[in-house]
């Protein structure tokens, strides 16, 4: 089967129109534009076991939480494709499909090629109407830091316990929260794929503050022993939830169910209940 | 060297900013925009000899000319790179960089990743302003078609002929002539990727027609004999050239310099000088 012959599978999942062209042609964009791109390869983001249509969903997924962190509504997604076995080609695209739709984005198209290893690459477009997107920085002493969500839950998946499967291989990124959180007045945000301590390293880093984290104050999974359950939240990834601060005073219109762990200090020490916290999470070491 | 550090690598070619959020934040887009994405690597798309640099130009220069296919303007391109061998990094984010300066287009970041073959995802964001992006189909019988440039001149290339070497692997995409040929009014166009057989192929089903080519019009190398020159460009791939139509009675208004080189027809055979012409190219096999 050649490429063109492929192509004859993606086009009716995404309509024929998306397939027709050199480039979609999208609508106007109103609003400030905002785009990510997330390289994803079987040998490392996809675990043993994951389906096709999961390794669709999260090549999406991956992308919109990084909208997400903007405080954008994510609208149109492209899918790029390096194709290891054509039967897993069906499957990939509609759960790929089946992400941008659940989240009210348009996937407009893509390429696809062949490729020893299984690889994706999805490139997103949000839009901020009304406002600014947030940034990493922006940040300022006395603000408060805030989560969305449990922590460690995917990485006790990815550690083998079924109960937290479906949390590695179909994360659900917090579009709408994301939209709450910068219409509260979040002074900066981002999303957590790497694991919540080295998260806050890197948007205290990113203002020049530091930070004072209580540890009893992050939300955990509740099966296991606290120390075992405070490390997964620290220093797994895979969670794609959010990390925010917001001025104190904001406290009040900060959308449920978020979670305030601590607050940002003008000394540059970041700390997890009084003791300096490891810089340590999910990193690719060539 | 792990990918935060690579970082480090890419943000002072790029500009800080760049490197600092979760998304890139971009200035509001006016007319209508056309999205593209290309996936190139090593084994299929880089011949051996081609340097990082040269790597770097063609990965951002394959998605430009998608755009200038549609007679948009590049704006805006990210860049996903599955990295083997991290020395490489640098020359080849300078090669991206160069190409998008070239055509006024900003590089406004990507994605790094750890990879056993070098592969590379672009992603263009461009623009129409003024009327609205050509199409592959919207061609009528009795329209012209033609050809910008000189065809063959990259599978010359592939074949060890070091006069057209960096034809090959510096293509330069037909940004000003699109936008010329959209204005001129042009009804359908396309790049030629693949070679100019299977582009006029595709460019006809897309709108139920067929045409006539004449071979002696078409613009080949001459310093071989003419048929091999023709051999070269009708099969051979990597030339990036333009394949469009226009109306019979705009012909004065098309830029030059593109040559004519046959007219569609009501008949949906696709001939060359009256046989039919072949249906190959270069196609990715599985």
């Amino acid at each position: 089967m050649d490429d063109r012959e492929l192509l004859s599978i993606i086009c009716p999942v995404l309509g024929i129109e998306t397939c027709a062209d050199d480039c979609a042609v999208l609508p106007r964009i109103t609003g400030i534009p905002v785009v990510s791109t997330d390289m994803l390869h079987e040998s490392t983001d996809f675990p043993q076991g994951m389906t096709e249509w999961q390794i669709g969903w999260m090549a999406m997924a991956v992308t919109i939480s990084d909208l997400a962190a903007m405080g954008a509504t994510p609208r149109f997604l492209t899918l790029a494709i390096g194709l290891d076995r054509e039967e897993r080609l069906d499957e990939l695209v509609r759960g790929a499909q089946q992400c941008c739709l659940q989240y009210g984005a348009r996937y407009i198209g893509g390429d696809l090629d062949a490729h020893v290893e299984l690889t994706l690459v999805s490139t997103g477009i949000g839009s901020v109407e009304d406002g600014n997107p947030v940034r990493r920085s922006g940040t300022q002493p006395g603000d408060l830091i805030g989560v969305t969500g449990i922590h460690g839950r995917a990485m006790a998946g990815l550690k083998g316990d079924p109960r937290y499967w479906k949390d590695l291989c179909e994360p659900k990124p917090r579009v709408s929260e994301g939209i709450l959180l910068r219409q509260a007045g979040a002074t900066a945000m981002m999303d957590i794929s790497d694991g919540l301590a080295i998260s806050i390293h890197d948007l205290m880093n990113a203002s020049g503050t530091g930070c004072r984290i209580d540890s009893s104050k992050i939300p955990c999974i509740t099966d296991r022993s606290p120390e075992e359950a405070l490390s997964l939240a620290l220093y797994g990834g895979g969670d794609f939830e959010l990390l925010f601060t917001v001025p104190a005073d904001m406290k009040e219109k900060i959308p449920s169910p978020v979670q305030i762990i601590g607050e940002v200090t003008r000394e540059l020490d970041i700390l997890l209940d009084g003791t300096l916290l490891q810089k340590k999470g999910y990193v690719h070491q060539w």
